[in-house]
């Protein structure tokens, strides 16, 4: 009988209990976890903290009682494992100062990531500070805020779980503020994305600090001060600022740890010990498109791995084949999702990077509540080969992260994406999707029917005498345009190209960008030299303000 | 200069236009509209009935004018085309009875497609039946409802548009009768997924009779005599029972006509004549799976087939690679959607045909206001190769759809499913999407883990002597059950496994299919041989409702 121990029972370790069940029935499986609870769902506990998931024992999907009933495995809570002995095939766990040895055939590490604590002064003695991983976790946050109701919070670190704690604790009453070392929040995203994200959390009466830091914590924790001198009162202190791997265990039993203290697997999940196995946010998975080892903290991956990694142990053909990345935050009425690369590492992976952003709507403009809707695609300007995309908006925008999120696994091109059919009806869709719109868009530029210009270099084109031509009409023109740009309606180009100098380079706008378009094919046709610029003026105005005039 | 006249103004044809002229600024573009308005929302039509989409201004997307002013085009609506003369490179037109011949070098044909008229004693004289196509239709029921508000309507062809209208009129405040000629409403899909689509006609009040056609028109159409003798009494009746080609046009002209008289093209949309070409409804595309000619009448490929034949004229490189056929309804609170061949068709096409249901949801279950969908995969049991898809429920089915559609036409397999990263947040899905679990169901049934029964084998089963083993609880059991089955609950099966009798073949069935997997593993591992109720008790207490017993 095989004799299969398995080191933390959340996602990864719970998926491989469960499957190995269903594949061994005659195995003894035993897991280990140093908290009170297994199988909870961790992707569910800011939400408590606002009272939208209103019950706790909503987050506990499993019990150790119900998992052994159903799989009859040998789950034990609250048991810390001390020590792996590979040469002996064995581990050392203690429960309740009681330690005892345990054998194993096959052992399976799930230990996943904890909380990145940053040296900073005055941490230690700070009384309200937390950070969020597991249900003992939150239970202290929500008797802190049993307390402090109506209070002060600060949230440091701007990324997913950050984002969804000041939602949360907004909706909770706090008055929160967040602070994020990057120049953006949302660091995965690029920043005119984060940026658009970004407007929802003012509307939501969030004060946001970007380029900022907490340098010392001050009053056991009441009082932060930032890097920039500045002084915040807080009743309650978040830190978001990342995860690591927990694998000091793993490093103490020799196996083989990579970049950032990741654990490495081969594709069979295993580590450097045959016998002993790696699933969920401590292991180093490639990145699909790079090929670069990374560390991926993501719920859906972790599942995949458990299951997969109890197939390879029952005899089923099956193989780690990386991580593409796929995430999601809402922010309030906002969400925000992203696959694959974001447009920094793409270009630092692959010279040829292209990108366009597409302005669209969830679903057909004259059916009621239409939605905006802002797709960011990258690409490769010769193949075609996908390497990412984001999107931001109030709906609709997980949906097309999905469905190219599915292209880019499949290898698909850009020139691919026009053919993709889509549940098409007007309260679901366009006839023509925002992703057919980026297929579209990005074949024009690959083909050179369309030269885009990005907004981070508009700057050094006008300083070098190109001239912008804004085709909105003059009305739109005149609430806000792009300081230094000229207006001729598109309508009236054909009928006024004359006053156009084609010894100039052009670079036309609009609001979203399909007039511009159009613009720019009049213009190219006619012989002149022109940019088009991507995401033109709504996207502009929302991460370069300081450039828009209305006069 | 090209001259290209395009006859036919909505999807398809103004597509091409626009794009023509984005790549030709120089050529001359006529279109010719038989119908007063070009460019119009004929996906929304029916939700102006219910006032869903309250003003008539906003169906109409553009005007001749504004896309004369914007892309240069000649719109001649109101002007029905009489004749092509293939030979002479010319047509001849009507306008306001004023006949003009106008010359081509490239003609594109986007005539659509229009209602299908059946044969009906009593429908020539009948004052109160419309079908919908065109504003005008539109503008003539609206005017009929102004004098029937409150009062009976029928709708006759329960395809998409026959429930869009049959919603639409009942919210409206019309008593509504649905009749269907086939077994079950949306004849295509599969019989049990039409009949969870048609559970919400019921719950909202609206009558159906299947297997049912009008067999009389009585009383200048007051008066339906279906087949079966019944009367039923309408205000106002709605001929939804599908379309065929508008291609007589094309006919005269001596184009060469496929099945069902759909125009006949090659891979550049040309015709049987080389300088006219045709896109849209009209036109006979291969199915991308059977590689069938067939009539695919939908809104997203008519567009991107006029955007392709634009590319095509101005010398791109497209291709028309044909059609995988995703459509979608809305049914009320309820959502049907498909992707591919259903059960039926792949049966036909593909001799290794399986099929699998899963029970979900569209967010994670702990999140609030998670909502069942129902999902039907459709794929090849020996490859793995994806056929098509099926999904009823009231949210993210559209989701599911269009990325399963995506990773049809990336020939991606059911092993390929778990491997998609999709964007996973508890508001927006859950760690193992449906779309996952469908992927891993697959596998199980290929690779031999488990072995389903189809709801429509079981009786055949049951007579043959197997044991039908209900593994939900007690109370689950007593509140309902298939008649002939008997109750071993899940967690008790290791316990009482003695009770059964391994001579015997059993089917295990539960709720959804979850639990009774899960004893179908513990059975077969213990040597027992088990199919697995596909879809369970809650797919077949709804498709066959007569054989659930309460005692």
């Amino acid at each position: 009988m095989t004799k299969i121990i398995i080191i933390g029972g959340v996602s990864g370790g719970m998926s491989a209990a469960a499957r190995l069940r269903r594949l061994m029935e005659e195995a003894q499986i035993i897991v280990f976890d140093k908290g009170p609870y297994v199988s909870f769902a961790n992707c569910g506990l800011p939400f408590h903290v606002s009272g939208e998931i209103a019950e706790r024992s909503d987050l506990l999907v499993q019990t150790p009682e119900t998992l052994n009933k159903r799989f009859a495995l040998d789950i034990r809570t609250e048991t810390e494992v001390l020590a792996i002995d590979p040469s002996k095939k064995e581990v050392t766990a203690v429960n309740q100062g009681k330690i005892y040895k345990e054998s194993y055939d096959k052992l399976i590490l799930s230990p996943g990531a904890k909380p990145f604590i940053p040296k900073i002064p005055g941490l230690a003695e700070a009384e309200n500070v937390f950070t969020l991983r597991s249900i003992p976790d939150l239970d202290r946050i929500m008797e802190k805020l049993q307390h402090t109701a109506g209070g002060k919070a600060a949230v440091v670190g701007a990324g997913f779980i950050g984002l969804e704690m000041a939602e949360n604790l907004t909706k909770k009453g706090m008055d929160v503020t967040l602070i994020e070392k990057a120049n953006h929040i949302l660091p995965p995203f690029d920043e005119e994305m984060a940026a658009l994200a970004e407007e929802e959390l003012h509307r939501q009466g969030i004060t946001v600090y970007t380029n900022q830091a907490v340098q010392l914590f001050k009053d056991k924790g009441k009082t932060l001060i930032l890097e920039d001198g500045r002084q915040l009162k807080s009743d309650l202190t978040i830190l978001a600022v990342g995860v690591q791997p927990e694998s000091e265990l793993a490093q103490a039993a020799g196996l083989q740890l990579g970049e950032r203290s990741g654990i490495i697997v081969n594709e069979n999940y295993q580590t450097s010990n045959p016998d002993i196995y790696a699933v969920g946010d401590a292991i180093l998975v490639k990145q699909e498109l790079t090929k670069k080892d990374s560390l991926i903290s993501l719920a859906g991956p972790a599942n995949r791995q458990g299951r997969q990694v109890a197939d390879i142990i029952a005899g089923l053909p099956r193989k780690n084949k990386g991580s593409l990345g796929t995430a999601i935050v809402r922010i309030f009425d906002k969400t925000a999702t992203s696959t694959g690369l974001n447009e920094g590492l793409a270009r630092r992976y692959f010279p040829h990077t292209a990108v366009l952003h597409i302005a669209g709507k969830d679903h057909a403009g004259y059916y009621p509540d239409a939605a905006d809707l802002n797709l960011k695609l990258i690409f490769d300007s010769r193949t075609g080969a996908i390497y990412g995309a984001q999107a931001v908006g109030e709906k609709g925008v997980d949906k097309r992260i999905d469905v190219l999120a599915t292209a880019i696994k499949a290898k698909l091109t850009v020139f691919d994406l026009p053919e993709l059919e889509f549940s098409y009806a007007p309260p679901f869709g366009s006839a023509k999707d925002p992703v057919h719109i980026a297929g579209y868009a990005a074949s024009n530029i690959i083909e050179g029917q369309s030269t885009p210009i990005q907004w981070y270099d508009l700057d050094k084109a006008l300083a070098g005498g190109e001239i912008l031509l804004d085709v909105r009409t003059k009305e739109e023109f005149k609430q806000g345009h792009i300081t230094g740009s000229c207006n001729l309606p598109l309508n009236d180009l054909r009928s006024q190209m004359a006053s156009l100098d084609k010894s100039k380079d052009y670079i036309v706008s609009c609001h979203s960008g399909q007039r511009s378009y159009i613009a720019e094919r009049i213009l190219k046709q006619n012989g002149f030299r022109v940019h088009n610029l991507d995401g033109a003026y709504s996207l502009y105005r929302r991460v370069k303000p300081e450039k828009i005039s209305t006069h």
